[in-house]
Protein backbone atom coordinates (compact mmCIF):
# COMPACT_ATOMS: atom_id res chain seq x y z
CA UNK A 1 0.00 0.00 0.00
CA UNK A 2 2.44 2.27 1.08
CA UNK A 3 3.60 2.65 -2.85
CA UNK A 4 0.16 4.33 -3.89
CA UNK A 5 1.04 6.71 -1.60
CA UNK A 6 2.37 9.14 -4.10
CA UNK A 7 -0.01 8.55 -6.74
CA UNK A 8 -2.10 11.08 -7.76
CA UNK A 9 -5.99 9.99 -7.35
CA UNK A 10 -8.68 11.55 -9.59
CA UNK A 11 -12.08 11.11 -9.21
CA UNK A 12 -15.13 12.72 -10.91
CA UNK A 13 -18.70 12.61 -10.63
CA UNK A 14 -20.52 13.73 -13.59
CA UNK A 15 -23.89 14.37 -14.42
CA UNK A 16 -26.18 15.59 -16.34
CA UNK A 17 -26.29 19.50 -14.80
CA UNK A 18 -23.18 19.13 -13.47
CA UNK A 19 -19.90 17.71 -12.92
CA UNK A 20 -17.24 17.51 -9.90
CA UNK A 21 -13.86 16.54 -9.80
CA UNK A 22 -11.24 15.74 -6.77
CA UNK A 23 -7.70 15.00 -6.67
CA UNK A 24 -5.61 13.87 -3.86
CA UNK A 25 -2.06 14.71 -4.20
CA UNK A 26 0.72 14.84 -1.88
CA UNK A 27 -1.70 14.94 0.70
CA UNK A 28 -3.66 17.48 -0.19
CA UNK A 29 -7.29 17.52 -1.59
CA UNK A 30 -8.39 19.75 -4.49
CA UNK A 31 -11.86 19.88 -6.05
CA UNK A 32 -13.52 21.56 -8.94
CA UNK A 33 -16.93 21.77 -10.31
CA UNK A 34 -18.14 22.43 -14.25
CA UNK A 35 -21.03 22.31 -16.24
CA UNK A 36 -23.30 19.32 -17.02
CA UNK A 37 -21.47 16.30 -19.20
CA UNK A 38 -24.58 13.64 -20.19
CA UNK A 39 -22.45 11.20 -22.28
CA UNK A 40 -25.23 10.04 -24.01
CA UNK A 41 -26.57 13.13 -25.26
CA UNK A 42 -23.66 15.00 -26.30
CA UNK A 43 -20.40 12.68 -26.07
CA UNK A 44 -18.01 15.10 -27.41
CA UNK A 45 -19.06 17.62 -25.37
CA UNK A 46 -18.79 15.73 -21.97
CA UNK A 47 -15.25 14.34 -22.80
CA UNK A 48 -14.52 18.21 -23.44
CA UNK A 49 -15.53 19.08 -20.11
CA UNK A 50 -13.91 16.19 -18.25
CA UNK A 51 -10.66 17.15 -19.83
CA UNK A 52 -10.65 20.34 -18.76
CA UNK A 53 -11.96 19.70 -15.24
CA UNK A 54 -9.14 17.12 -14.88
CA UNK A 55 -6.22 19.64 -16.54
CA UNK A 56 -7.35 22.44 -13.95
CA UNK A 57 -7.05 20.69 -11.17
CA UNK A 58 -3.89 19.07 -12.35
CA UNK A 59 -2.41 22.46 -12.91
CA UNK A 60 -3.95 23.83 -9.58
CA UNK A 61 -1.73 20.63 -7.36
CA UNK A 62 1.53 21.42 -9.76
CA UNK A 63 1.21 18.42 -11.32
CA UNK A 64 2.77 18.34 -15.20
CA UNK A 65 2.01 15.97 -17.90
CA UNK A 66 4.39 13.12 -16.20
CA UNK A 67 2.59 13.86 -13.34
CA UNK A 68 -0.81 13.12 -15.03
CA UNK A 69 0.36 10.21 -16.41
CA UNK A 70 1.32 8.66 -13.43
CA UNK A 71 -2.48 9.11 -11.85
CA UNK A 72 -5.03 6.99 -11.50
CA UNK A 73 -8.60 8.29 -12.24
CA UNK A 74 -12.12 6.64 -11.37
CA UNK A 75 -15.05 8.04 -13.60
CA UNK A 76 -18.72 7.75 -12.47
CA UNK A 77 -20.62 9.31 -15.26
CA UNK A 78 -24.61 9.38 -15.92
CA UNK A 79 -25.36 7.94 -18.73
CA UNK A 80 -22.63 5.49 -19.59
CA UNK A 81 -24.69 2.43 -20.58
CA UNK A 82 -22.32 1.00 -23.04
CA UNK A 83 -19.03 -0.52 -22.90
CA UNK A 84 -18.06 1.85 -25.72
CA UNK A 85 -19.22 4.47 -24.38
CA UNK A 86 -16.86 3.99 -21.60
CA UNK A 87 -13.95 3.28 -24.02
CA UNK A 88 -14.07 6.19 -25.77
CA UNK A 89 -13.72 8.78 -22.91
CA UNK A 90 -11.17 6.31 -21.06
CA UNK A 91 -9.37 6.73 -24.52
CA UNK A 92 -9.85 10.30 -24.44
CA UNK A 93 -7.75 10.88 -20.73
CA UNK A 94 -4.20 11.27 -20.73
CA UNK A 95 -4.44 9.84 -17.04
CA UNK A 96 -2.18 6.20 -16.52
CA UNK A 97 -4.69 4.27 -14.91
CA UNK A 98 -8.67 4.90 -15.94
CA UNK A 99 -11.75 3.10 -14.87
CA UNK A 100 -14.86 5.03 -16.38
CA UNK A 101 -18.76 3.65 -15.25
CA UNK A 102 -21.74 4.90 -14.83
CA UNK A 103 -22.65 6.86 -11.39
CA UNK A 104 -24.41 3.73 -9.54
CA UNK A 105 -21.33 2.22 -8.10
CA UNK A 106 -20.16 5.58 -6.85
CA UNK A 107 -23.61 6.42 -5.70
CA UNK A 108 -23.93 3.33 -3.85
CA UNK A 109 -20.27 3.56 -2.21
CA UNK A 110 -21.31 6.97 -1.70
CA UNK A 111 -24.37 5.82 0.27
CA UNK A 112 -23.42 2.61 2.11
CA UNK A 113 -19.33 2.12 1.82
CA UNK A 114 -19.74 -1.57 1.20
CA UNK A 115 -22.82 -2.39 3.95
CA UNK A 116 -26.37 -2.85 2.94
CA UNK A 117 -28.89 -1.02 1.56
CA UNK A 118 -31.36 0.40 -1.62
CA UNK A 119 -30.38 3.78 -3.00
CA UNK A 120 -32.25 6.31 -5.56
CA UNK A 121 -29.82 7.90 -7.47
CA UNK A 122 -32.21 10.88 -9.04
CA UNK A 123 -30.48 13.97 -10.17
CA UNK A 124 -31.07 14.84 -13.74
CA UNK A 125 -31.21 11.04 -14.75
CA UNK A 126 -32.41 8.92 -12.05
CA UNK A 127 -31.61 4.97 -11.34
CA UNK A 128 -32.03 2.41 -8.16
CA UNK A 129 -29.73 0.31 -6.85
CA UNK A 130 -29.48 -2.13 -4.20
CA UNK A 131 -26.31 -3.58 -2.45
CA UNK A 132 -26.57 -6.65 -0.64
CA UNK A 133 -23.65 -8.98 1.32
CA UNK A 134 -21.54 -6.45 -1.26
CA UNK A 135 -23.41 -7.38 -4.70
CA UNK A 136 -25.00 -4.33 -6.18
CA UNK A 137 -27.99 -5.17 -8.36
CA UNK A 138 -29.65 -2.07 -10.16
CA UNK A 139 -32.25 -0.52 -12.86
CA UNK A 140 -33.35 2.17 -14.29
CA UNK A 141 -31.15 4.74 -15.34
CA UNK A 142 -32.20 3.81 -19.77
CA UNK A 143 -32.11 7.75 -20.41
CA UNK A 144 -34.48 10.57 -20.73
CA UNK A 145 -35.83 9.50 -23.72
CA UNK A 146 -37.67 6.13 -22.43
CA UNK A 147 -37.39 6.33 -18.79
CA UNK A 148 -34.95 8.06 -16.14
CA UNK A 149 -38.42 8.33 -14.32
CA UNK A 150 -39.12 10.93 -10.90
CA UNK A 151 -35.76 12.44 -12.57
CA UNK A 152 -35.34 16.37 -12.32
CA UNK A 153 -35.89 16.44 -16.23
CA UNK A 154 -38.63 13.90 -16.07
CA UNK A 155 -40.51 16.09 -13.19
CA UNK A 156 -39.74 18.78 -16.00
CA UNK A 157 -41.27 17.40 -18.68
CA UNK A 158 -44.24 16.64 -17.15
CA UNK A 159 -44.71 19.94 -15.60
CA UNK A 160 -44.72 21.47 -19.05
CA UNK A 161 -46.93 18.86 -19.98
CA UNK A 162 -49.42 19.38 -17.37
CA UNK A 163 -49.28 22.97 -18.22
CA UNK A 164 -50.76 21.99 -21.44
CA UNK A 165 -53.17 19.31 -19.54
CA UNK A 166 -54.45 22.55 -17.87
CA UNK A 167 -55.67 24.92 -20.79
CA UNK A 168 -57.41 21.82 -22.37
CA UNK A 169 -59.27 21.21 -19.30
CA UNK A 170 -58.03 18.11 -18.37
CA UNK A 171 -56.50 18.73 -15.04
CA UNK A 172 -57.65 22.26 -12.55
CA UNK A 173 -54.75 24.65 -13.57
CA UNK A 174 -52.48 25.98 -10.35
CA UNK A 175 -49.59 28.32 -9.73
CA UNK A 176 -47.02 26.11 -11.04
CA UNK A 177 -49.26 25.14 -14.24
CA UNK A 178 -49.67 29.18 -14.39
CA UNK A 179 -46.46 30.65 -13.71
CA UNK A 180 -44.47 27.64 -16.08
CA UNK A 181 -46.88 29.43 -19.28
CA UNK A 182 -46.15 32.45 -17.98
CA UNK A 183 -42.48 31.87 -18.72
CA UNK A 184 -43.12 31.25 -22.08
CA UNK A 185 -45.45 34.63 -22.30
CA UNK A 186 -48.71 32.46 -22.45
CA UNK A 187 -47.64 30.64 -25.73
CA UNK A 188 -47.91 27.19 -25.79
CA UNK A 189 -46.58 26.86 -29.00
CA UNK A 190 -43.23 28.36 -27.37
CA UNK A 191 -43.68 25.81 -24.81
CA UNK A 192 -43.68 23.10 -27.99
CA UNK A 193 -40.62 24.66 -29.50
CA UNK A 194 -38.77 24.43 -26.69
CA UNK A 195 -39.53 20.91 -25.97
CA UNK A 196 -38.80 19.70 -29.02
CA UNK A 197 -35.23 21.12 -28.60
CA UNK A 198 -34.53 20.98 -25.06
CA UNK A 199 -31.81 18.45 -23.62
CA UNK A 200 -32.85 16.96 -20.48
CA UNK A 201 -30.72 18.98 -18.41
CA UNK A 202 -32.86 21.87 -19.98
CA UNK A 203 -36.10 20.27 -18.54
CA UNK A 204 -34.42 19.55 -15.62
CA UNK A 205 -33.92 23.37 -14.54
CA UNK A 206 -38.12 23.06 -14.15
CA UNK A 207 -37.87 20.53 -11.78
CA UNK A 208 -36.97 22.88 -8.29
CA UNK A 209 -40.10 24.89 -9.30
CA UNK A 210 -42.22 21.63 -9.29
CA UNK A 211 -40.73 20.48 -5.68
CA UNK A 212 -41.25 23.80 -4.34
CA UNK A 213 -44.80 24.38 -5.63
CA UNK A 214 -45.63 20.97 -4.38
CA UNK A 215 -43.93 21.46 -0.92
CA UNK A 216 -46.73 24.62 -0.75
CA UNK A 217 -49.10 22.57 -1.68
CA UNK A 218 -49.87 22.90 -4.85
CA UNK A 219 -52.07 19.94 -6.29
CA UNK A 220 -49.87 20.00 -9.58
CA UNK A 221 -46.88 19.73 -8.24
CA UNK A 222 -48.11 17.01 -5.52
CA UNK A 223 -49.17 14.34 -8.23
CA UNK A 224 -45.91 14.85 -10.35
CA UNK A 225 -44.54 14.57 -7.00
CA UNK A 226 -46.10 11.42 -5.58
CA UNK A 227 -45.96 9.79 -9.68
CA UNK A 228 -42.16 9.92 -8.99
CA UNK A 229 -42.25 8.51 -5.21
CA UNK A 230 -44.05 5.71 -6.85
CA UNK A 231 -42.02 5.23 -9.50
CA UNK A 232 -39.06 4.37 -6.52
CA UNK A 233 -40.64 2.56 -4.47
CA UNK A 234 -41.75 -0.01 -7.61
CA UNK A 235 -38.34 0.07 -8.33
CA UNK A 236 -37.33 -0.22 -5.19
CA UNK A 237 -39.45 -3.31 -4.36
CA UNK A 238 -38.59 -4.48 -7.88
CA UNK A 239 -35.05 -4.67 -6.10
CA UNK A 240 -35.92 -6.50 -3.53
CA UNK A 241 -36.07 -3.90 -0.76
CA UNK A 242 -38.29 -4.47 2.11
CA UNK A 243 -39.52 -2.45 5.57
CA UNK A 244 -36.50 -2.19 8.02
CA UNK A 245 -34.08 -1.97 4.98
CA UNK A 246 -31.97 0.79 4.36
CA UNK A 247 -33.55 3.44 1.84
CA UNK A 248 -31.05 6.12 0.68
CA UNK A 249 -32.65 9.45 -1.12
CA UNK A 250 -29.20 10.71 -3.31
CA UNK A 251 -28.72 13.01 -6.32
CA UNK A 252 -29.89 16.65 -6.39
CA UNK A 253 -33.81 15.45 -6.93
CA UNK A 254 -33.82 12.53 -4.35
CA UNK A 255 -34.36 14.00 -0.96
CA UNK A 256 -36.86 15.77 -1.95
CA UNK A 257 -39.44 12.72 -2.82
CA UNK A 258 -39.21 11.52 1.34
CA UNK A 259 -42.43 13.11 1.95
CA UNK A 260 -44.13 11.58 -0.50
CA UNK A 261 -43.27 7.88 0.12
CA UNK A 262 -45.42 5.33 2.28
CA UNK A 263 -44.74 5.71 6.02
CA UNK A 264 -42.35 2.15 6.07
CA UNK A 265 -40.50 3.87 3.23
CA UNK A 266 -39.97 7.31 4.79
CA UNK A 267 -39.39 5.65 8.27
CA UNK A 268 -36.55 3.86 6.59
CA UNK A 269 -34.42 6.37 4.73
CA UNK A 270 -31.05 7.32 5.79
CA UNK A 271 -28.61 9.91 4.43
CA UNK A 272 -25.50 9.19 2.44
CA UNK A 273 -22.83 9.00 4.38
CA UNK A 274 -20.97 11.65 1.55
CA UNK A 275 -20.94 12.67 -1.47
CA UNK A 276 -21.15 11.05 -4.83
CA UNK A 277 -17.85 12.49 -5.57
CA UNK A 278 -16.33 10.68 -2.41
CA UNK A 279 -17.75 7.33 -3.27
CA UNK A 280 -15.87 8.35 -6.54
CA UNK A 281 -12.92 9.40 -4.64
CA UNK A 282 -12.76 5.53 -2.79
CA UNK A 283 -13.42 3.73 -5.78
CA UNK A 284 -10.46 5.51 -7.38
CA UNK A 285 -8.23 4.91 -4.38
CA UNK A 286 -9.39 1.00 -4.61
CA UNK A 287 -8.21 1.10 -8.72
CA UNK A 288 -4.36 2.73 -7.27
CA UNK A 289 -5.06 -0.24 -4.72
CA UNK A 290 -4.99 -3.07 -7.46
CA UNK A 291 -8.19 -4.26 -5.84
CA UNK A 292 -10.48 -2.72 -9.24
CA UNK A 293 -9.47 -2.97 -12.65
CA UNK A 294 -8.41 -0.48 -14.89
CA UNK A 295 -9.45 0.04 -18.14
CA UNK A 296 -6.33 1.02 -19.78
CA UNK B 1 -70.51 29.98 -57.74
CA UNK B 2 -70.29 28.97 -61.78
CA UNK B 3 -67.38 31.24 -61.94
CA UNK B 4 -65.37 28.69 -59.31
CA UNK B 5 -65.87 25.73 -61.70
CA UNK B 6 -62.93 26.14 -63.74
CA UNK B 7 -60.55 27.13 -60.97
CA UNK B 8 -58.24 23.85 -60.12
CA UNK B 9 -59.21 22.69 -56.05
CA UNK B 10 -56.10 21.52 -54.24
CA UNK B 11 -56.43 19.80 -51.36
CA UNK B 12 -53.42 18.12 -48.58
CA UNK B 13 -54.02 16.16 -45.32
CA UNK B 14 -50.30 16.28 -44.17
CA UNK B 15 -49.89 13.88 -41.61
CA UNK B 16 -46.46 12.57 -39.66
CA UNK B 17 -46.32 8.96 -41.34
CA UNK B 18 -47.91 10.03 -45.09
CA UNK B 19 -49.25 13.08 -46.86
CA UNK B 20 -51.81 12.82 -49.41
CA UNK B 21 -52.80 14.89 -52.20
CA UNK B 22 -55.81 15.93 -54.07
CA UNK B 23 -56.62 17.96 -57.01
CA UNK B 24 -59.78 18.74 -58.63
CA UNK B 25 -59.65 20.02 -62.35
CA UNK B 26 -62.07 20.32 -65.62
CA UNK B 27 -64.14 17.15 -63.69
CA UNK B 28 -61.50 14.79 -62.63
CA UNK B 29 -59.71 13.94 -59.43
CA UNK B 30 -56.46 13.23 -59.50
CA UNK B 31 -54.72 11.51 -56.22
CA UNK B 32 -51.22 11.00 -54.89
CA UNK B 33 -49.78 10.00 -51.46
CA UNK B 34 -46.10 10.46 -50.10
CA UNK B 35 -43.95 10.25 -47.15
CA UNK B 36 -45.09 11.81 -43.66
CA UNK B 37 -44.94 15.84 -43.51
CA UNK B 38 -44.23 16.41 -40.27
CA UNK B 39 -43.83 20.75 -40.11
CA UNK B 40 -43.26 20.95 -36.44
CA UNK B 41 -40.25 18.11 -36.27
CA UNK B 42 -38.88 19.30 -39.95
CA UNK B 43 -40.46 21.96 -41.71
CA UNK B 44 -38.02 22.50 -44.66
CA UNK B 45 -38.42 18.69 -45.24
CA UNK B 46 -42.26 18.83 -45.02
CA UNK B 47 -42.08 21.55 -47.72
CA UNK B 48 -39.98 19.75 -49.79
CA UNK B 49 -42.88 17.06 -49.97
CA UNK B 50 -45.69 19.30 -50.07
CA UNK B 51 -44.01 21.12 -53.45
CA UNK B 52 -43.48 17.90 -55.04
CA UNK B 53 -46.84 16.38 -54.25
CA UNK B 54 -48.68 19.65 -55.56
CA UNK B 55 -46.66 19.79 -58.59
CA UNK B 56 -46.72 16.17 -59.57
CA UNK B 57 -50.03 16.08 -59.53
CA UNK B 58 -50.32 19.78 -61.22
CA UNK B 59 -48.53 17.97 -64.22
CA UNK B 60 -50.59 14.41 -64.47
CA UNK B 61 -53.81 17.30 -64.82
CA UNK B 62 -52.16 18.98 -67.42
CA UNK B 63 -51.82 22.31 -65.54
CA UNK B 64 -48.60 24.40 -66.34
CA UNK B 65 -47.84 27.16 -64.08
CA UNK B 66 -50.40 29.64 -65.00
CA UNK B 67 -52.86 26.69 -64.25
CA UNK B 68 -51.44 26.43 -60.71
CA UNK B 69 -51.27 30.37 -60.38
CA UNK B 70 -55.33 30.18 -60.67
CA UNK B 71 -55.49 27.30 -58.21
CA UNK B 72 -56.78 27.51 -54.73
CA UNK B 73 -54.72 24.97 -52.21
CA UNK B 74 -56.28 23.69 -48.68
CA UNK B 75 -53.55 22.20 -46.61
CA UNK B 76 -55.08 20.39 -42.85
CA UNK B 77 -51.28 19.94 -41.59
CA UNK B 78 -50.75 17.76 -38.31
CA UNK B 79 -48.42 20.31 -36.37
CA UNK B 80 -49.19 23.52 -37.59
CA UNK B 81 -49.92 25.04 -33.96
CA UNK B 82 -48.66 28.36 -35.44
CA UNK B 83 -49.63 31.17 -37.27
CA UNK B 84 -45.57 31.96 -38.40
CA UNK B 85 -45.43 27.94 -38.95
CA UNK B 86 -48.34 28.21 -41.14
CA UNK B 87 -47.64 31.45 -43.40
CA UNK B 88 -44.08 29.63 -43.46
CA UNK B 89 -46.01 26.94 -45.49
CA UNK B 90 -48.46 28.92 -47.36
CA UNK B 91 -45.51 31.79 -48.64
CA UNK B 92 -43.38 28.39 -50.45
CA UNK B 93 -46.61 27.03 -52.61
CA UNK B 94 -47.01 28.58 -56.11
CA UNK B 95 -50.70 28.39 -56.26
CA UNK B 96 -53.06 31.48 -56.36
CA UNK B 97 -55.16 31.24 -53.23
CA UNK B 98 -53.80 29.43 -49.99
CA UNK B 99 -55.09 28.50 -46.62
CA UNK B 100 -53.42 26.43 -44.04
CA UNK B 101 -54.27 25.59 -41.33
CA UNK B 102 -53.80 22.07 -38.34
CA UNK B 103 -55.31 18.88 -39.39
CA UNK B 104 -58.50 19.46 -36.83
CA UNK B 105 -60.82 21.26 -39.22
CA UNK B 106 -60.19 18.81 -42.26
CA UNK B 107 -60.45 15.89 -39.64
CA UNK B 108 -64.07 17.63 -37.97
CA UNK B 109 -65.48 17.89 -41.14
CA UNK B 110 -64.48 14.28 -42.63
CA UNK B 111 -66.21 13.22 -39.66
CA UNK B 112 -69.53 14.94 -39.55
CA UNK B 113 -69.66 17.50 -42.50
CA UNK B 114 -71.39 20.63 -40.65
CA UNK B 115 -73.20 18.35 -38.17
CA UNK B 116 -72.26 17.59 -34.24
CA UNK B 117 -70.15 15.25 -32.72
CA UNK B 118 -66.62 14.69 -31.36
CA UNK B 119 -63.90 13.32 -32.92
CA UNK B 120 -60.65 11.70 -31.58
CA UNK B 121 -58.18 11.99 -34.52
CA UNK B 122 -55.33 9.73 -33.77
CA UNK B 123 -52.34 9.34 -36.40
CA UNK B 124 -48.64 9.51 -35.92
CA UNK B 125 -49.65 12.74 -33.57
CA UNK B 126 -53.08 13.13 -31.53
CA UNK B 127 -56.07 15.78 -30.77
CA UNK B 128 -59.66 15.28 -30.47
CA UNK B 129 -62.10 18.03 -31.07
CA UNK B 130 -65.88 18.54 -30.64
CA UNK B 131 -68.40 20.57 -33.27
CA UNK B 132 -71.23 22.00 -32.02
CA UNK B 133 -73.75 23.88 -33.90
CA UNK B 134 -70.86 24.91 -36.60
CA UNK B 135 -68.15 25.87 -33.72
CA UNK B 136 -65.65 24.01 -33.53
CA UNK B 137 -63.32 23.19 -29.63
CA UNK B 138 -60.58 21.17 -29.77
CA UNK B 139 -57.71 20.18 -27.08
CA UNK B 140 -54.40 18.49 -27.44
CA UNK B 141 -52.51 18.00 -30.58
CA UNK B 142 -49.29 19.44 -28.82
CA UNK B 143 -46.47 17.22 -30.48
CA UNK B 144 -44.67 14.14 -29.63
CA UNK B 145 -42.15 15.76 -26.77
CA UNK B 146 -45.30 17.04 -24.62
CA UNK B 147 -48.78 15.77 -26.04
CA UNK B 148 -50.16 13.95 -28.61
CA UNK B 149 -51.17 11.12 -25.98
CA UNK B 150 -52.63 7.94 -27.11
CA UNK B 151 -51.19 8.73 -31.03
CA UNK B 152 -48.89 5.99 -32.73
CA UNK B 153 -45.84 7.80 -31.87
CA UNK B 154 -46.68 7.76 -27.84
CA UNK B 155 -48.14 3.86 -28.42
CA UNK B 156 -43.80 3.06 -30.04
CA UNK B 157 -42.26 5.21 -27.38
CA UNK B 158 -44.34 3.50 -24.43
CA UNK B 159 -43.70 0.01 -25.64
CA UNK B 160 -40.21 0.77 -25.40
CA UNK B 161 -40.26 2.35 -22.24
CA UNK B 162 -42.58 -1.06 -20.83
CA UNK B 163 -39.56 -3.51 -22.48
CA UNK B 164 -36.52 -1.59 -20.37
CA UNK B 165 -39.64 -1.78 -17.47
CA UNK B 166 -39.85 -5.68 -17.76
CA UNK B 167 -36.16 -6.03 -18.09
CA UNK B 168 -35.77 -3.89 -14.63
CA UNK B 169 -38.80 -6.10 -13.18
CA UNK B 170 -41.14 -3.51 -12.36
CA UNK B 171 -43.48 -5.40 -14.67
CA UNK B 172 -43.91 -9.06 -16.28
CA UNK B 173 -42.65 -9.68 -19.72
CA UNK B 174 -44.75 -10.58 -22.61
CA UNK B 175 -44.88 -11.72 -26.39
CA UNK B 176 -44.62 -8.04 -27.02
CA UNK B 177 -41.80 -6.41 -24.69
CA UNK B 178 -39.56 -9.88 -25.44
CA UNK B 179 -40.15 -9.45 -29.58
CA UNK B 180 -39.52 -5.74 -29.52
CA UNK B 181 -36.47 -6.16 -27.23
CA UNK B 182 -35.51 -9.07 -30.36
CA UNK B 183 -35.91 -6.46 -32.78
CA UNK B 184 -32.57 -4.35 -31.12
CA UNK B 185 -30.55 -7.81 -30.59
CA UNK B 186 -31.44 -7.85 -27.04
CA UNK B 187 -29.57 -4.85 -26.46
CA UNK B 188 -31.12 -1.95 -24.11
CA UNK B 189 -28.51 0.36 -24.97
CA UNK B 190 -29.15 -0.05 -28.42
CA UNK B 191 -32.80 0.67 -28.16
CA UNK B 192 -31.48 4.11 -25.69
CA UNK B 193 -29.64 4.93 -28.70
CA UNK B 194 -32.57 4.42 -31.08
CA UNK B 195 -34.59 6.90 -29.13
CA UNK B 196 -32.28 9.40 -28.37
CA UNK B 197 -32.34 9.93 -32.55
CA UNK B 198 -36.34 8.99 -33.48
CA UNK B 199 -38.57 11.25 -34.84
CA UNK B 200 -41.94 10.95 -34.07
CA UNK B 201 -43.02 8.48 -37.10
CA UNK B 202 -40.46 5.82 -36.38
CA UNK B 203 -41.83 5.71 -33.10
CA UNK B 204 -44.60 5.29 -34.74
CA UNK B 205 -43.62 2.29 -36.33
CA UNK B 206 -44.26 -0.17 -33.86
CA UNK B 207 -47.52 1.33 -33.21
CA UNK B 208 -49.47 -1.65 -35.14
CA UNK B 209 -47.32 -3.96 -33.17
CA UNK B 210 -49.05 -2.73 -29.94
CA UNK B 211 -52.19 -3.05 -31.51
CA UNK B 212 -51.62 -6.25 -32.89
CA UNK B 213 -49.96 -7.76 -29.40
CA UNK B 214 -53.14 -6.14 -27.22
CA UNK B 215 -56.14 -7.85 -29.70
CA UNK B 216 -53.88 -11.08 -29.27
CA UNK B 217 -54.40 -10.52 -25.23
CA UNK B 218 -50.82 -8.87 -24.67
CA UNK B 219 -51.19 -7.88 -21.11
CA UNK B 220 -48.48 -4.99 -21.85
CA UNK B 221 -49.86 -4.26 -24.99
CA UNK B 222 -53.54 -4.23 -23.47
CA UNK B 223 -52.12 -1.66 -20.65
CA UNK B 224 -50.71 0.98 -23.38
CA UNK B 225 -54.05 0.79 -25.71
CA UNK B 226 -55.98 1.32 -22.37
CA UNK B 227 -53.87 3.84 -21.43
CA UNK B 228 -54.68 5.54 -24.79
CA UNK B 229 -58.14 5.02 -24.65
CA UNK B 230 -58.44 6.17 -20.87
CA UNK B 231 -56.80 9.93 -22.31
CA UNK B 232 -59.42 10.11 -25.18
CA UNK B 233 -62.21 10.15 -23.11
CA UNK B 234 -60.44 12.25 -20.54
CA UNK B 235 -60.06 14.33 -23.31
CA UNK B 236 -63.74 13.95 -25.18
CA UNK B 237 -65.94 14.71 -21.43
CA UNK B 238 -62.85 18.19 -20.92
CA UNK B 239 -64.92 19.44 -24.40
CA UNK B 240 -68.42 18.49 -23.24
CA UNK B 241 -69.00 15.07 -24.32
CA UNK B 242 -71.81 13.36 -23.35
CA UNK B 243 -73.25 9.48 -23.99
CA UNK B 244 -75.69 9.73 -27.11
CA UNK B 245 -73.60 12.19 -28.66
CA UNK B 246 -71.47 10.69 -32.01
CA UNK B 247 -67.74 10.15 -31.56
CA UNK B 248 -65.82 9.58 -34.02
CA UNK B 249 -62.23 7.85 -33.73
CA UNK B 250 -59.97 8.94 -37.01
CA UNK B 251 -56.89 8.06 -38.37
CA UNK B 252 -54.99 5.68 -39.11
CA UNK B 253 -54.47 4.59 -34.71
CA UNK B 254 -58.32 5.61 -33.94
CA UNK B 255 -60.42 3.06 -34.72
CA UNK B 256 -58.11 0.66 -32.80
CA UNK B 257 -58.97 1.91 -29.32
CA UNK B 258 -62.96 1.24 -29.47
CA UNK B 259 -63.11 -2.16 -27.83
CA UNK B 260 -60.91 -0.11 -24.70
CA UNK B 261 -63.69 2.53 -24.61
CA UNK B 262 -66.12 2.21 -21.72
CA UNK B 263 -69.73 0.78 -23.16
CA UNK B 264 -71.43 4.02 -23.19
CA UNK B 265 -68.44 5.26 -25.76
CA UNK B 266 -67.70 2.66 -27.39
CA UNK B 267 -71.59 2.45 -28.55
CA UNK B 268 -71.57 5.97 -29.69
CA UNK B 269 -69.16 5.40 -32.01
CA UNK B 270 -69.81 6.15 -35.51
CA UNK B 271 -67.87 6.05 -38.83
CA UNK B 272 -66.50 9.03 -40.50
CA UNK B 273 -68.59 10.02 -43.65
CA UNK B 274 -64.92 10.44 -45.77
CA UNK B 275 -61.36 10.78 -45.41
CA UNK B 276 -59.59 13.26 -44.30
CA UNK B 277 -58.77 14.27 -47.67
CA UNK B 278 -62.15 14.63 -48.69
CA UNK B 279 -62.69 17.39 -45.79
CA UNK B 280 -59.66 18.84 -46.56
CA UNK B 281 -61.31 19.00 -50.45
CA UNK B 282 -64.51 20.14 -49.25
CA UNK B 283 -62.68 22.86 -47.16
CA UNK B 284 -60.87 23.70 -50.42
CA UNK B 285 -64.28 24.22 -51.88
CA UNK B 286 -65.27 26.58 -49.84
CA UNK B 287 -62.54 28.57 -49.73
CA UNK B 288 -63.00 28.58 -54.08
CA UNK B 289 -66.22 30.01 -53.33
CA UNK B 290 -65.15 32.19 -50.72
CA UNK B 291 -66.54 31.28 -47.62
CA UNK B 292 -63.80 30.76 -46.05
CA UNK B 293 -60.80 33.73 -45.63
CA UNK B 294 -57.21 32.71 -47.33
CA UNK B 295 -53.53 33.59 -46.08
CA UNK B 296 -52.86 35.31 -49.35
Amino acid sequence: MAQTDDIPIVAVDGGGTSCRFALLHAGRRHEAKLGGANVMTDCDRAIRTIRDGISGLAAEAGLGETGLARAVAYLGLAGVRSEDLARRVAGALAVGKVLVEDDRPSTVVAAFGSGDGTVAGIGTGSFVARQREGAISALGGWGFHLGDEASGAWLGRLALARCLHAIDGICAPSPLTDSLLAEFGDRPDRMMEFARDARPAEFGRFAPRVIEAAAAGDANGRVLMQRGADYIMDAARALGWQPGEALCLAGGIGPHYREYLPAEAAGAVTAPRGSTLDGALELAGRLAAGALEPMR
